[in-house]
């Protein structure tokens, strides 16, 4: 039945980032919607065992990072190691949102959110940010697209 | 800022049906999402002021229809009135999914869910779903994208 998501229900693909005292660390993730309009929400789906999970419940705040057509190796990077014992931003070229989340200088485009709720479904959460600083960094360029069969 | 999540952020094009004993109806939504693995749980972001909102909530099951590239008439006819007075299916082609959700006979793919969880974010409501039964019915075609100016 995956299958059959994977073919017709339609993600791109993000690198959801985010900040504590201690720590900046990021995730590739899929599962991202709008889901509100005023305020303007994002929701993003995160298993609780990812080790970003509990960053974003400490920090507060997230960004996702908007990858570009042809930046699977950037969603490869990010989405198979865990950052817990690895700086994953160490030879990342990034800058600061404005509460301090980091977004990939190579991103199409990023949205830093303020988090307001998060919900349990099945064996993810559901995080829904308010999203405080948008903007596009690549305008001359496309969304990548999630295929399930360039990672898995 | 709805400009850039509407470049940056990537949806399909989806209509979202349901059967109530009175009625049966759809609308179209781009916001749906998978959200959970085991169980394979979808999330579609509704705005309670939808006809189908209160339709699906009396249902308990609703199906996602993916729409398949060149079905921008069907997004617009389900997505442009309501069905509050008028039969969206008087003259379209369609099947009832187990649990009586109708299916678009020209959707690319189908997912009949049985309504799980409701949470409210911003002025929309998600509905999560679990999935009782899928099916891709045009396996030659691909998924519709939502691109905001096809329709505003």
């Amino acid at each position: 039945m995956q299958k059959i998501v994977s073919k017709a229900i339609t993600h791109g693909v993000y690198i959801v980032t985010t900040r504590t005292k201690e720590k900046v660390n990021g995730m590739t993730a899929a599962w991202v919607s709008q889901v509100s309009m005023q305020p303007l929400l994002l929701m993003v789906s995160i298993a609780p065992a990812r080790y970003t999970h509990g960053l974003i419940k400490d920090s507060g705040y997230f960004a996702i990072n908007s990858l570009a057509e042809g930046q699977e190796d950037i969603a490869q990077f990010f989405g198979f190691r865990t950052g817990r014992k690895f700086d994953k931003f160490k030879d990342i070229a990034y800058f600061d949102a404005p509460n301090g989340s980091p977004v990939l200088s190579q991103a199409l485009a990023f949205f830093e959110c303020k988090l307001i709720e998060t919900f349990t479904a099945g064996d993810h959460s559901l995080f829904v940010g308010n999203i405080v600083e948008a903007k596009i960094l690549k305008s001359d360029q496309n969304p990548l697209m999630f295929r399930w069969e360039d990672y898995f």
